[in-house]
């Protein structure tokens, strides 16, 4: 644990899953960076990056909003962030963020600079930064038919019918943002998922300098597991097959903690096996809603992850591998 | 005079034109108000409007940027609502706070609260309300080669090579915001123009209940005169002229005061002979600034408007017409 009373999150992910993780973590650290997915390619964020050449804002938009201020002032900026215009004409459903984000980008001239103004105005608890610095696209090999086959694009992966055996970023060794390298050297745990698995989950995984962060750095890994392991790009896939596919894009990276909800996982006994010989905790417990949506709680979540945090307290210095 | 030191004053106006009085009037007054035509039809607010329905946002956007706090944050929040986009795509030439504006707009449904947001985020020492609660078209009687003709929307009046002869509202008696009237009531000063004479200054008078209100009230009324007398919609007028365009379309109208600029003033014996028959008082003095640009230096036009206002601090209740 570093200095302060609360530990240093960083939270990995992108879309509704990050902001799931950012509700929760906001309620147990000041001391938070998101460290978000740059790949969209679809909706608004597309949209601007194929118009202004600029990251996809969508992601980043939304781990801002997660972690705004609980005021009027931060609740009504947030909720103009998130206000999407709706007409027969060219701003159809561009999210008011992402033009401010991407009209700050043109102004500072700095992405991280730009997202920290977000942050201010809406007096965020935390920072959000991209993962990269530059635009990324992913790939995926996907199994259709019975045959291997390559399809491109985070919107495409995401809802993709087939099911995703790998994926690759494009270009493959993009720069890591040297903030992002920062917080992860600097952080206690990092909070890897909810969130589509490959799409915004496991891109940070394949950011080289990111990897080798996660890989070298003191931080526990935290990994939340999805409340629905049936998704698009998930076809068929246990439970266990998520955290396989995971440490099959990251064979080095040490999971210390997997938080799941029992009722999103088909065979207990089985995850409970393949946690314990990656050398995992894993804690199963409900963090759902109790509304039947298959979406996190943040109160019960943040209360997992003080579990799981607090549990490491004692092993300071003593990590093994 | 009204309660407190300064004096509660209203400008009335458009586009450029209103930037420059508002800039001047902040420097004297935190008890300040604009009131601001909404007949744009062209650019990113023509744009807006037909897109989305909306009341055209542009000069509201400009009249907040003026009254903007001269603070880094309030500073970085005016650029980035006067940043323009620039592409080949949808986005080219909105201004992000037009934006920022119309979404308030869609969030809030309540014009003025939208603004006040805006006034809220930049510090803003004053107030902006729209001059009427629906959109409004200016249509305007031109001289073309010796005939009369009609054209329509500010823009083409805006623009027009034609010399305008008068103008009139679509439709012709919009309702006034409520705000408006109260804060013309409520003045010490109403201060118009600088500003596009027929597009900008006008309209205002042309709507029954602001026309009526600043007939009604005790507040004086000040009038800025161009720098420019020779604008595009304003071909061959002399400064006589502009006056008594103005007395045309508001015949009921009182002015106090008119402030001009030696330097943009054809036959200043004309021009004081015509004040005098007005029953107003004439300040002839450099307002422009130093660097050959016809645009009216903040500093000495605020000067100017304290010696005007000065001036008739010993003849409260004592305005005769």
């Amino acid at each position: 644990m570093g200095s302060g009373d609360a530990p240093a999150v960083v939270a990995l992910g992108g879309g509704h899953g990050l902001s799931a993780s950012l509700s929760a973590l906001r309620l147990m650290s000041d001391r938070l960076t998101a460290i978000v997915t740059v790949a969209d390619d679809g909706g608004s964020s597309g949209r601007l990056r194929e118009e202004l050449g600029v990251l996809p804002p969508g992601d980043l938009r939304m781990a801002l909003a997660a972690l705004c201020d609980d005021s009027e002032w931060g609740r009504t900026w947030r909720d103009l962030l998130q206000h999407r215009f709706t007409s027969t004409g060219d701003l159809d459903q561009h999210a008011v963020g992402n033009l401010l984000i991407v009209a700050l980008w043109e102004l500072l001239d700095d992405p991280v600079e730009g997202l920290d103004w977000v942050g201010r105005l809406l007096g965020a608890r935390g920072r959000v930064l991209p993962m990269a610095s530059v635009p990324l696209s992913i790939e995926a090999d996907v199994v259709r038919d019975g045959e291997l086959t390559t399809i491109v694009g985070q919107s495409a992966v995401g809802s993709t019918a087939s099911r995703v055996e790998s994926i690759r970023l494009i270009p493959s060794d993009p720069p890591a943002h040297p903030q992002a390298v920062e917080a992860v050297m600097a952080a206690d745990w990092v909070v890897l998922g909810p969130g589509s698995w490959f799409s915004s989950v496991m891109p940070h995984l394949l950011v080289p300098e990111l990897a080798e962060a996660l890989v070298t750095s003191k931080a526990r890994v935290c990994l939340t597991l999805n409340l629905a392991s049936e998704t698009d790009e998930t076809h068929g896939m246990t439970t266990v097959e998520h955290l396989r596919a995971l440490a099959r894009h990251a064979p080095d990276l040490h999971v210390d903690a997997v938080v799941a909800d029992p009722l999103a996982v088909d065979d207990p006994d089985l995850l409970l096996a393949e946690v314990e010989q990656m050398g995992a905790t894993l804690l199963m417990r409900q963090v759902r809603r109790g509304d039947g949506t298959p979406r996190h709680d943040a109160l019960r979540l943040a209360a997992a992850y003080r579990d799981v945090f607090d549990n490491f307290l004692g092993d300071v210095g003593t990590r093994s591998r």
